[in-house]
């Protein structure tokens, strides 16, 4: 039976992505979101969704990019640390023990440890209510050879990643696999 | 070794949402997509990307509204098929013995046997590239009473959704719990 339920940000699943910027001041920060997603495949393009009160708000509004580094599993603290902090009060890297590195296509930074980066300059800012969301295009993605595919690609298994859930809190892998896209739904086509 | 990658939408993980609507006809449409997310908290809206050439986005662009249905992994087969066929030529619902249930909140149908549905009206169209960024308001949310916590909220684990990858193709569930928000990363506060 269905329930009707009070409006609120409960969807499934929601990634866990750590968005890299550099302040006014030069310094590399690194927030992590839950709110974004792809948007565009060509050109490639993701968006995240910030408050206008976060650090990071400022800092992508000023350089224009932000860089999104997938952390894999063994770094969940980090990045729950990162969404807890403010780069206004702390050097999250150097609390953190991970390296920021200077993207060469875009002016922002990103995690050294994590396996997979996206490199985005912002080509639209929407005011949408409580948050902001930027549409950033997807300009270099650097990615672990550890974590490639045969066919040179990231591999989500191998990247580890990990997903969100609003209502429990919990950040959960990936699990078993359950189908196969553009082939689990064939023997419904005619 | 970071290797760099041309740019594309390799990210993770991402969602499997299915998209309903009404066409000119009224005739309920649905379709898999996997661009989107939650994009603000306050009000509560997520986004739906979709190209032009879609059924699904005249329809949106008529009625101004859309449901998503999260599917459970049960169902992965006829999510696959709402994503490879297109209601231009065939009736999913019908073909794949779903059931279309119509929102009383806005004007789009949704999976009645999804756990959960979010109802949603569009209030930013946003023309990125290939694909048209819908953002939608949810008005209403509705979830199987089965995958409600105990604050009467869903639960991820229970509503056992599956995620995406771009690169493999494949759909994977969530696994392990390998965290919580706001917890995990108290170690490294001052």
């Amino acid at each position: 039976m269905k329930i009707d339920i009070k409006p609120g940000t409960f969807a499934f699943p929601t990634p866990v992505w750590c968005v890299g910027s550099y302040d006014a001041d030069g310094k590399p920060n690194v927030m992590t979101i839950a709110w974004g997603g792809i948007c565009c495949s060509v050109p490639p393009c993701l968006t995240v969704s910030l408050r206008k009160a976060t650090y990071t708000y400022g800092s992508i509004m000023e350089r224009g990019a932000y860089t999104v580094s997938v952390p894999s599993a063994k770094y969940v603290d980090e990045a729950d640390y990162f969404g807890m902090a403010s780069g206004r009060d702390a050097d999250k890297f150097a609390v953190s023990g991970l390296t920021p590195a200077r993207s060469q296509l875009v002016d922002a930074p990103y995690v050294e440890e994590f396996p997979l980066v996206f490199e985005c300059k912002v080509i639209h800012t929407l005011e949408i209510g409580l948050h902001t969301q930027f549409v950033g295009e997807i300009v270099g993605i650097k990615a672990d050879d550890n974590i490639l595919n045969d066919k040179g690609l990231p591999d989500m298994a191998k990247a580890d990643p990990f997903a969100f859930s609003p209502t429990g809190k919990d950040y959960r892998v990936m699990g078993a696999q359950v189908g196969t896209g553009f082939n689990s739904g064939r023997r419904f086509m005619p």
